[in-house]
């Protein structure tokens, strides 16, 4: 678990250097799919990340900025780097005993949904990298490379 | 590890299902990106996951059809079924004592990459789910809902 974590950081760090290399229209242009920009769906990313474990699962009273407030690059990366300061320490705590641990989630109706905490991990793993994969189409579009999202070959198993 | 496989070849199944409900000429229509044509992409998730589990893991002598010798939806489907009843038992038979064992893989040059298999495991999954991302934006493209990428609510975990 703890792995597939690392590489969606290491992929998102990425992105944001590829993000410098773009202009701001780029950033912020309208598109077909997904979140349908490129800054906001990584605003996403790091939300949901953030929600379903700092909120959901540890049951923390967390403040998520909106978009326009951390509508920038910099604030995004910024936001990013703060929530991973919370993040961390939880997915690196994690083990297996965690697995069937139940969160409760509140649905937008005030009805409840019970998830097992190792069922809203690999949610919130799939989920960034599905957000990942759109943007490598959009890099394309706008004729640049995308970040590689190859998991071999980054350094994250020494052996 | 193995939830995610689970996860994969479920979101896998329905984009075969929604593949029914598109016509071979958006299948196999020129896009921007990633593989650059719905059905192919399909198809390279599948011989990937086969490739590293079976041929690479397992060692075992596979044959890998080319995209031209299973270009249709049904042979694809039958491709990926077939596949799936030789790695299904190793993901099923996955347990943490596997992680660290070490595969080679040979690259076209002729030199050899070292690889434990739990970073081969993850590849494959991070994988298929970057490429059903890009088929998400396609799909939208189409003027299609694309298949959901959630995990939760897919009956994944029973508690």
């Amino acid at each position: 678990m703890i792995k597939l974590f690392e590489y969606n950081w290491q992929v998102r760090n990425d992105w944001f250097d590829w993000c410098e290399t773009v202009s701001r229209e780029e950033l912020m242009k309208q598109r077909i799919g997904g979140i349908g920009y490129i800054l906001p769906t990584l605003y996403h990313i790091v939300a949901v990340e953030y929600g379903w474990i700092c909120g959901g699962i540890q049951e923390r009273l967390i403040d998520i900025p909106s978009f326009e407030e951390v509508a920038s690059l910099q604030q995004i990366k910024d936001f990013s780097a703060r929530c991973h300061t919370e993040v961390a320490p939880f997915v690196y705590a994690w083990d297996d005993s965690l697995e069937d641990r139940i969160m409760m989630d509140i649905l937008d109706d005030g009805t409840q949904e019970a998830h097992p905490f190792g069922e809203v991990l690999r949610h919130v793993i799939a989920h960034e990298i599905h957000h990942i994969g759109q943007l490598s189409i959009w890099s394309r579009e706008i004729g640049k490379e995308p970040v590689t999202a190859n998991l071999i070959g980054r350094g994250l198993f020494r052996f």
